[in-house]
């Protein structure tokens, strides 16, 4: 349903074997598509890749075909399993060297002396890369097209993210509202589905939660136009009154 | 790197526009990863795609041929947006009928009125589908060849986890040791990469942390084989007594 929603479109490669082997809690795709969801930019799709670079090759080519934004985290550091810029340089054909802009950067930063070489790994890029810039530890990510590459310590992500919003160019701002209702999802199946074909431009969602050891459901209706969300907001009001289902609260976004 | 562990690979699918759109924080990812860990097999990659029958059907097949296993979670509930079941049987040519068996198990869960047809719609599944049972809330998950399909909600999900044990056939465990390191990746670059060239069969992971306002970094070395964790161990520790860094602590698993 997600067609419905938006045309400008996303996806997110979250590089690294700590997020595949369960070591780490990812935090960084719930960030990144509430973000882009703000400029109108929908994440159609999330991979999660290892550091292995035919894999990050083929994903980068496969994904920038199909979106017109990917954002990849981690694998941009120091160290032997940080393979992300050399990957995306063999995925566009680009040499991978020094960014004379990101060295002059780094030899600012640091102190005299402590720009050893391990840090200087960290500004070979593709060849005519953008560079992302980095207010929280100096080391910056790149851009190359439409492929965007952040680090994946998520403090770090985030400080850097904010700089991209001028290189996006979105849709409308994908509202939302939320009906926490006191029900189970059978009992409201078959009228959601009626408000859901009534309404193909919107999606509605529906997902069951047990809080506070008590069974509900939250409907969320996304839309890029308030008045067709507050549409099917009361198509829904409307059937919930009559079956006498409780309305907990509502959330908008 | 993931090739040197073990050749036992699963993929898991997060269906479910609540991921995508950053209203929900997955957490399942992360808890399949470490129950398979523990039965040999290894997750290789992770996709996170909309509730769209296409993309449903062409990421199934894709993966179901690229890894020995593939675990599903979310839309096997009983609302519009519920379509998992009917996606997995089109993926595999199957029809999308009443599971005989999963009709009797719920017929007999509900109390007597309350088997609605919201209700029937969750035992509509493959043909020849197998039934995985769920003891928190009735409704089954299922199974088709090397495709596992679970409930999106964390708490059942994991309820139903353990059943599938003698189903799976993976390697040796994976085992697991971090040294936590007062450093940053850039003084332990190099020579960790010379203990990684010289152990090509043990993955060694480096992830910069933040912690109580302390730079860190965490060393994580895989294996099958106990021995040669140690062994890369000593090398790390080794270097890292050579240069003075402090060892915070050590986790094993």
């Amino acid at each position: 349903m997600n067609k419905k929603l938006n045309k400008v479109s996303a996806c997110i490669l979250i590089i690294g074997n700590e997020i595949l082997s369960g070591r780490t809690q990812d935090s960084n795709i719930l960030y990144i598509s509430k973000w882009l969801n703000t400029l109108g930019v929908k994440v159609e799709e999330v991979r999660i890749i290892p550091d292995l670079e035919e894999i990050i090759v083929a994903t980068v080519n496969e994904t920038r075909k199909k979106f017109n934004y990917v954002f990849t985290t981690g694998g941009i550091g120091p160290t032997h399993d940080d393979i992300t810029a050399e990957s995306i340089s063999k995925a566009f054909n680009l040499n991978y060297e020094i960014h004379k802009e990101a060295f002059k950067l780094l030899e600012k930063y640091y102190k005299p002396g402590e720009f050893s070489k391990g840090r200087q790994r960290m500004t070979k890029m593709p060849s005519k890369a953008k560079l992302i810039l980095n207010p929280t530890s100096g080391a910056p990510g790149f851009n190359v097209e439409n492929v965007f590459c952040l680090p994946g310590v998520p403090s770090i992500m985030q400080s850097m993210l904010g700089s991209l919003k001028s290189q996006i160019s979105g849709g409308k701002p994908i509202l939302s509202k939320t009906m926490n209702l006191r029900t189970v999802e059978s009992e409201i199946a078959k009228d959601l589905k009626t408000v859901q074909d009534e309404n193909q431009e919107v999606e509605i969602g529906s997902y069951p939660f047990f809080r506070a050891g008590k069974l509900g459901v939250s409907i969320v209706i996304r839309s890029e136009e308030k008045t067709k969300i507050d549409h099917c907001y009361k198509k829904i009001l409307d059937f919930i009154n009559k079956k006498k289902i409780e309305l907990v609260n509502i959330d908008r976004e």
